[in-house]
């Protein structure tokens, strides 16, 4: 059985530590202190731990079932959902109007690195309602919010996303799902929608579908989608349930991963739903639950290295095999354990450096959201450019650390008793859902880079230069993290210089070096979050902190990641320097 | 239903226009010219296209079962490996002597890699045999050749091969299973081994199964070991079978992948087994059989990736879904197919330009082992030293150009229908069995390297150097091919220095680089295989070939590998020039 134990202390040091939630808040937020979120966090491990890790194994093996025409979650799942609906997670970060407790998104993010952890399928149900809640929340009619959002927040009802179509699913324009105005200002929603997270189940009573359709009179392509919210049962003028719309589950999906979660294909035969938003302005609401559901997402990615880790770094010293090539570390024992072996070292450091440096980008970004919540310009454009690197590059990352805390396991991570295959399997979908990566690079090139004249990307690079400019005489951290960035991040500027001076002339030589890209930005992003953990890990040992040892592992971890990951950059640019030509050379056919 | 066809033309490329198999030949190999190479790789191909490929899907939903301590192979699996063994392709590498048809182990690699692609899982039933049958060629007395080899070459009985205990894999001096010397000089065997591939099946008439034990007054650790033949039914001196042995199936193993293969916990409980090779010698008898094993894995490493990549290609021509920057590709149809996107391509581009660069380095590989079979000593070093490489680097890489290829399938990758999750989860075998990948990379650094006073390493350096300078005057390939190639040696030269200067005072400091160094070296190799196969193209250009747009494709192909790809070596360096500090500078408990 895999374990799982909430990484507190880490989580405590980004919150309070560098993002130092108390002073640079959030306006509105002052309880945000040390003891506070500490709080939440044990609470919120405690749940991790106890209920839903130990359900992760469970759910993978048994799967959801489809019994006549409803979905079974699996055994244990449904009581450990009113866990979380009764410790108030699922109403963490809502909107205390409709019974939320009016936490920052941070807060919102950090919690939920521990609950995707411990069961990333389990927590897709409320991760899910999160995000159609937003959609309502934003764009909702008064009554709308009265009538959905209190459930959603207890998730008495859960939510769903209806975007995908058997024939598309990136290119939403092309969908057919139609919206058939009535006399009584609803729709009648037909098509069929496929890769459904959370389409059915029996842990709730009611779900609350959002809907892209086309209704008539709108344009071709997206211009012509509207966003409709169609309830699995209808309901009535007093808030309790009526008949069952006309909406069912076609088929749940064999998957390679989160097994635990009912990905259904819907069938929508004339169901019932109504208007959210602006008729034919869906693209719009709907990227208001896209946006949260992809930072959300990158969190996923991370999260299941997270757990993979874990476990990796205690079978390494667990297991005995070999010895030591500087001498025998257990003389007494028959072999010394597997963490003496440099390579081994090598591959839970890289996993370590990134989880890290990872966790810090995510809440980072968390944090921008609050801000932007708040009314910030700044740090909006700020995490409108940075949702594709995190979305995109802490869920590749995210795969690939997976992988390596599988192989620590050699054989013994390939067969399924010990969860590390779950945790790959389910990791790989981090890097498809919500828009599948190469997509993500190229909302960064094609969109986002050049969004408001280029401002936002400006902004970063200025950012890190008044960061490396007021560290550069601090001789504690000037060569192994200030030099570093600086240079990581020159590659970075290079690579959107050369996308500026060749994408007017041809679009394709940015378009080819736009998965490359967004990697460059995902290291000289987590490279600047490691230059910050270190400037506050120097702070707190100056200030003679009673905790050095964990102070110096954060700068020697920090410093792994600048020598050893962070000059991947420069590869990067190469390649983004060579432009469209050897990408684009070969006819169709030559493949 | 995924596609495969095998690549007949390019396996002919590199059998006959790189390699030039009739010229530079094997002695007593004078039949392998183009038309006969030809008639074997589309023979080879029908097969598997008609038979292997339809059971990939089917083994891996089926699975095997263990029913009354016999394994029941998946639905078709039987009948197909009829056909394998009436078409001779069992034999096909095999000693003439004992019913081989003598071709060389080349031809063999190229075979294996179209059943593979095909059919993972099915194929390992016939090359876990072949492995078996050449320990036993090796190592065994005329008896046992005589009583074993006929039907093994025939497989109508299959062999294994038993390593593993549930506390020791990689460290085999661990190893607890006993061998208790009879009257009759035989064995009785007793102990439990696992993960053992092929370990039993409904298949073959009798398996005999190459078992790692400890007999009495053998030393400590791995010197004490002894491999002994093991078969499942007893063999009367006619040769007919006798009564059931001691041995049977404790369980069949849950895995990630490769599920129409039978994984299995071995019980051997005073088993009679019979010494195979000298006592207390037996870890050299059983690297013969591990030294072809990782090479066979090589082949399977890159082998599913080009399956995964032919459906991905079919997938990115066919699928519509979007348009094109630079204007409709398809105005008539509704959207533009996936293949005109940039990032689309350069993850085909990527995909391709490896899996062709690592057929050539395999079956270089393989025609390397052909000559040290015909006492070529260079060739026997070299093949020594690569096989690390190749069996660390090809699987590795393969796994990630599946993973490429599961993506472009977005959604439809992640559902098991289409076959592209099995070919990711296959893939993931490889990296891990026959020495995981951190072991082949010790083995590279820790023990090749400087074998023979590093005399094999300085060939490889020296032929390079050759090479280029041979064609550094030739203005086509100079700029593209040659001036890369000689970056990336110097970058893997640079790294053998380190190493050299470094490991005598602190062997972490090698070890700790052992994987860049293994992922560098494996870099640098394809890139002077696709140097080759580029001097190869041009020469058949300039000869006037009919079919000069496959030439054409080759030379493009191998110009984005040696621009995209190749400049990888710069940053293993740079991680391989940090030396041990940053990697073993956390105490045990910090992570």
């Amino acid at each position: 059985m895999p374990i799982y134990n909430a990484p507190t202390r880490d989580l405590q040091f980004v919150l309070q530590d560098v993002l130092k939630l108390p002073e640079t808040g959030l306006p509105g937020h002052d309880e945000l202190d040390r003891d506070f979120t500490e709080a939440v966090l044990d609470a919120a491990g405690k749940l991790a731990s106890e209920v839903l890790a130990p359900l992760n194994i469970v759910g993978d093996s048994q799967g959801c079932r489809l019994e006549n025409g409803v979905v079974r979650t699996p055994e244990g799942f449904k009581a450990a959902f009113e866990a979380m609906k009764e410790g108030g997670w699922t109403a963490l970060d809502c909107d205390p109007d409709y019974g939320g407790q009016g936490m920052p998104y941070v807060l919102g993010a950090a919690t939920g690195e521990i609950f995707v952890a411990a069961n990333i399928a389990f927590n897709m149900y409320q991760g899910l309602t999160h995000g159609a809640y937003s959609a309502i929340h934003a764009h909702g009619t008064d009554a709308q919010k009265q009538t959905y959002l209190p459930k959603m927040v207890s998730c008495d009802w859960t939510g769903t996303m209806n975007l995908t179509e058997p024939h598309c699913g990136t290119d939403l324009g092309l969908l057919r799902t139609k919206a058939e105005p009535q006399q009584d200002g609803s729709y009648l929603i037909s098509g069929q929608k496929i890769f459904i997270s959370a389409g059915d189940h029996d842990m709730a009573e009611n779900i609350i579908h959002l809907v892209l359709a086309k209704a008539p009179g709108g344009g071709e392509g997206t211009k012509g989608i509207s966003l409709f919210i169609v309830p699995k049962f209808l309901v009535n003028e007093d808030g309790t349930l009526g008949e069952r719309n006309a909406v069912s589950v076609g088929n749940i999906e064999h998957k390679m991963g989160i097994h635990g979660n009912s990905t259904c294909v819907m069938n929508f035969d004339g169901a019932k739903g109504w208007l959210l938003g602006d008729l034919h302005k869906g693209m719009r609401a709907m990227f208001t639950m896209m946006n949260e559901a992809r930072l959300g997402v990158a969190t996923q990615g991370y999260s299941c290295a997270v757990a993979a880790y874990q476990n990796a770094a205690a079978y390494a010293r667990e297991r005995l095999q070999g010895r030591a090539a500087t001498g025998a570390a257990n003389p007494s024992g028959p072999a010394d354990p597997l963490i003496v072996h440099p390579d081994i070292r090598r591959s839970l450091m890289d996993q370590k450096s990134f989880i890290e440096g990872a966790r810090a980008l995510a809440l980072w970004g968390a944090h921008l959201i609050d801000r932007s919540h708040q009314g910030d310009a700044e740090a909006d454009g700020l995490i409108s450019l940075l949702t594709p690197v995190l979305k995109g590059f802490l869920t590749d990352k995210g795969f690939d650390s997976a992988v390596q805390a599988q192989q620590v396991f050699g054989g013994h991570g390939y067969i399924e008793e010990h969860g590390m295959s779950q945790f790959v399997r389910d990791a790989r979908i981090t890097m498809i859902y919500e828009g599948a990566n190469g997509v993500q690079a190229l909302d960064l090139v094609g969109r986002k880079l050049a969004a408001d004249g280029g401002r936002h990307v400006m902004a970063f690079f200025e950012m890190i230069k008044t960061f490396c400019r007021q560290h550069a005489d601090d001789a504690a951290l000037a060569a192994d993290f200030i030099t570093p960035l600086k240079a990581a991040s020159k590659d970075l500027q290079s690579a959107a210089m050369f996308f500026m001076e060749r994408a007017a002339r041809n679009p394709d030589d940015a378009l080819s070096g736009s998965y490359d890209f967004m990697h460059l930005f995902g290291q000289v992003a987590i490279g600047y979050m490691w230059a910050r953990m270190a400037v506050a890990a120097r702070q707190a040992l100056d200030a003679g902190t009673s905790d050095a040892a964990f102070f110096e592992t954060k700068l020697t971890t920090g410093r792994y990641y600048m020598k050893r990951q962070l000059p991947m950059t420069a590869t990067h640019l190469v390649r983004i320097q060579s432009g469209a030509e050897p990408v684009m050379a070969l006819s169709a056919e030559a493949f």
